[in-house]
């Protein structure tokens, strides 16, 4: 988890702290700073959950605590307050390890999340092969900052307020009714109170954006089923910058693509995630734009 | 899991058959012909696991068995040989379900396998929106088998006598010594003793590929340490095209991909998975090609 030098002041650590029941229980307080309306934000919660399992893994001896490949299944959304999340080590190993950790409130299963974690150095090199390239975005301070709430909106999305997410002015067409039809987002991101992000940040980063349905079509809030996260590198000081990509909408279900690229032009997390969408009746698709 | 008319006189589902043991533990035979060397399949053990996690549900009274999203982590490569899977339904829903389903073999956990099952309609109309388009490839005679074991070999490779893959002849440089340092792999799959190809089904075409490392340069064999697949609809009867593809190999570890297409140009399953690869000393990487 790479605390060094971090400690407890940042907000994202208080809200993901985690204390110790026993060796595997751990007790949370879902914040209601880290929500989306009235529920916690899924990557917030997947944060959570792989701090209590290294923690989990620390007790049983790895020294395992970087989230290598992540994968939450949500089961219901619990409300902000008090939480346990339930730990089991599957596997303690050389170079890797896996964990097991769920969120439960009120007697019931909340998130379900699986980890493989290992140790990642900060100062490694490069990959030794990739295909995958970086792209552009204007300067942070032409980009768009996106607020909690919209005067006359309904909907406090508070991790706005906890992270400053500036979107590409060519991406944000959604929030004057006129999406791109890309299905996707661009944009920077970084914590507001300027923590840095580390591996266990990056499980919050590649969720944090609005759905990319929003360049799309107006189609309403995609619940999120299972999100998959891989963390390649520690991050390079300073913002990142995230893709978000809708792929397929198809049978009530879509799946997002999310890249996160540091200021190196280091691809340092990818992440997958399956989504519910309804489709308002008559509807059309905007035509296929690349 | 959409048993209907398929019966088990099929080689994949007396592999993957499960016995009850009691309401949440099943007994499995880890098939030996479902190997790669010594070891069996990721994507058959997946298979296995969703069977399994498929009756529990059934048990739990919840009728959700096609994996609509599904993921593994590789703990330790069980042997062919008896073993058992224990599962517990996380939650039952009106439109999906979860469950988990861990292999265990002598004691020890092998896979720890996750899923948000639901139903699947065969019929259902293509997607609303997808910026995914498939790929062409030659006619099925044009592309080349690959054996189960190569003459002088040391490895058999059984799971190439249970299906019947065969690559476009773009991507067989490897074969021979010469990747085409693309990283990727495309292809035709179908089960070899045709066998329809279900959502169960699909859990095993989407790792049956070789690694698409083996088109980029002899890096050896590349361990999965988790899988992850969407089931985005039933496939249309006829073999299916596989297209799998390498992104970023860093810190000894590599991500690719994999997209399964049938025959009605619908894209039916979608994969990601992380797996641990060694860098030969000295080995340069290709230069990059599109």
């Amino acid at each position: 988890m790479r605390d060094e030098g971090i400690g407890d002041v940042y907000e994202f650590d208080q809200a993901t702290a985690v204390r110790p029941v026993d060796g595997t229980k751990f007790a949370m307080d879902v914040d209601e700073g880290w929500t989306v309306g009235p529920k916690p934000n899924g990557g917030y919660l997947l944060a959570a959950a792989a701090r209590a399992g290294a923690l989990a893994l620390a007790e049983a001896g790895a020294d395992h605590s970087d989230p290598a490949s992540s994968t939450a299944h949500y089961l219901a959304a619990p409300d902000p307050g008090p939480a346990e999340i339930v730990t089991q080590v599957l596997r303690t190993g050389r170079t890797a390890s896996q964990v097991r950790a769920t969120i439960v409130q009120d007697g019931r299963a909340c998130v379900d999340a699986t980890f493989t974690m290992g140790s990642l150095t900060a100062d490694s090199e490069g990959p030794w092969w990739s295909n995958r390239v970086p792209f552009d975005l204007p300067p942070i301070d032409e980009c768009v900052r996106l607020p909690s709430a919209i005067e006359g909106g309904s909907m406090v999305v508070s991790i706005m307020d906890r992270s400053d997410l500036r979107l590409d002015p060519a991406v944000i067409g959604f929030a004057t009714g006129r999406p791109a039809g890309t299905g996707e987002l661009r944009g920077w991101i970084s914590f507001a109170d300027g923590r840095p992000i580390d591996p266990l940040g990056l499980l919050f980063m590649v969720d944090a954006f609005p759905p990319a349905t929003f360049e799309l079509a107006p189609t309403g809030w995609v619940p999120t089923i299972s999100l998959t996260v891989y963390v390649r590198a520690v991050p390079a000081p300073g913002p990142l910058r995230v893709r978000q990509a809708a792929q397929v909408v198809d049978g009530g279900r879509l799946d997002e693509i999310c890249e996160v690229w540091d200021v190196r032009d280091r691809l340092v997390a990818q992440a997958t995630q399956l989504a519910a969408i309804r489709i308002p009746e008559g509807l059309t698709p905007p035509p296929l734009r690349r």
